[in-house]
């Protein structure tokens, strides 16, 4: 909402109105009105759930209420931020398939369903004249998808990269002296980590990365389970700041490969030579280098993403979907 | 041609049939035939043209010939590709203000006309529902310009960036023990270098695509003079040399930034300590590094380009334009 108001002449300039016209989470329930929900409400709401006790029932239940409200709301674009469900996707993938059948544009800031049903909601889709958007999902809001329809008829052979940020910035407060734990609190701190820190520290979050990019760019869908993965857990402050001072930085890298019909993929810390550009990559930065046809090497590089880098994902995916 | 031949697969995919129905040049003259010319014939009057005598009149002239030919083709896309003219663009402007006015895409190699002539390209562009696509002039192939296109509300404050392959290779050659003289002649053997290469040497090249970047991408007009500009004639070997020795290798970087409404730019041989992404850009390998408003860093990285990627550069303006 920030990023609405930040940008308002932008989207003036474009012809673009919008109002909110539905909110919905676990503990604000379903809210819709066509003529527009006060964001200051929303916001106002938004800050005394969290501080208020969750309710006995946290649970969203999908069907039928998304269409329902989609229907009250008279919205045409959703916003999907549930958090990411490793196994199932879920349910995102719900939420998602209802807006596109219902005629709705969807952008999803969540890498679930793009693991568990892209094609699937990719179809869809297209079938609906509808737009199923996902660019914050990887990279914070740098248009990595986007970039690649840019580089039409180039053949994806392969990437690699360092694409979660907490276990980036634990590595590299573990090499200033912190133990994991000391490191861990520090990036929850930074607002990178979240309370529960499990998905990105056993390497989830990077294979879900991985997954959606082998996935959407490489067009060979990758279950998690076929990815070799392995967390930052285990390697000891000690190992991490040896590794540095030797010139060797452990990084956790992302790795993808076409063999055949198929892609190998993993996530694995690894140490990386000083002059490798990986090794540069420290705290909230990402990189990812692709091996295509064409161009043998093309990397991109984030540096010290902006605090509405993600958020700039999903406004930009509204751009695209209402341009 | 070649290109066109490799990726015949995705653009029979794409629906796209395509035959060349006109080629010019100073050699060749102005030939056209809407039923398609004979690829075969063409590259073989390529080939004896080059090992013939030029003719004593070698001057192109644009008008009226151009309507005229492009009527007799019955194009629907113009590549454009004459030389760099750094003091007009001409008579690249002229044709492709042709095209335009003819209602054909123009799409071109050629950096002078961004400079010279982009406001009132772009606008005759859209005025005529035509496409005006330059994505080959500056990175090869790599979509720089349609990457920014894709970061739509962002705003582009400032770059730098290495973009001259023939300065690179000569630094780089220097640098293993070469003199200037046999490092250009490096460059020349391995086709990055033109046999007059003054352009690229005295930072012309860069200069001009420094301001097709921030006249593209900043908004900003910018004249070649008021970049400042210098190349690397002056810089000896041993200076190279002992700049790499000491982990600050030479590199001709490529530097905007806007300061109020104006954007300050200039290209110049400069010291990069070794730790810093540019100074591992070498040979044909070329960065660039943005700063954004959102994103305060977001670098692109093309190492090692392949044969085809300014080929590439101009097969997917086609393919955007006809797509």
């Amino acid at each position: 909402m920030d990023l609405l108001e930040k940008k308002k002449q932008e989207l003036h300039d474009r012809g673009i109105t919008c109002r909110i016209a539905g909110v919905a989470s676990r503990r604000m329930g379903w809210q819709a009105n066509p003529n527009g929900l006060n964001p200051a409400d929303i916001a106002a709401q938004v800050s005394s759930a969290v501080s208020s006790v969750p309710p006995v029932s946290p649970v969203v239940r999908p069907f039928p209420k998304v269409k329902t409200w989609l229907a009250a709301a008279q919205a045409d674009v959703l916003f999907e931020a549930t958090s990411l469900n490793v196994e199932s996707g879920q349910p995102a993938v719900d939420h998602i398939r209802a807006a596109l059948e219902h005629g709705v544009h969807a952008i999803t800031a969540n890498k679930g369903p793009i693991v568990h049903a892209y094609r699937e909601l990719r179809d869809l889709a297209a079938k609906q004249g509808k737009k199923f958007l996902f660019e914050s999902t990887v990279m914070d809001g740098v248009p990595i998808f986007s970039f690649f329809d840019q580089l039409p008829a180039v053949h994806l052979q392969g990437f690699h990269g360092i694409l979660n940020s907490t276990t980036n910035v634990i590595l590299s407060q573990m090499e200033h002296g912190l133990s994991f734990d000391e490191a861990l609190k520090k990036a929850q701190e930074l607002g990178v980590a979240e309370t529960d820190a499990t998905h990105d520290i056993d390497g989830w979050d990077a294979a879900v990365k991985t997954a959606a990019l082998v996935t959407v760019l490489m067009d060979v869908p990758i279950r998690l389970d076929q990815i070799a993965r392995d967390g930052i857990r285990d390697l000891t402050p000690q190992a991490v700041r040896n590794a540095k001072r030797d010139g060797w930085p452990f990084k956790l890298v992302c790795r993808a490969k076409r063999v055949g019909k198929e892609v190998h993929a993993s996530v694995a810390p690894e140490k990386v030579r000083v002059g490798e550009p990986m090794a540069r990559i420290s705290g909230t930065s990402s990189y990812v280098y692709f091996e295509t046809d064409l161009f043998p090497g093309l990397a991109i590089t984030e540096e010290n993403p902006g605090l509405y880098a993600t958020a700039y994902g999903l406004f930009a995916d509204f751009l695209r979907a209402v341009s």
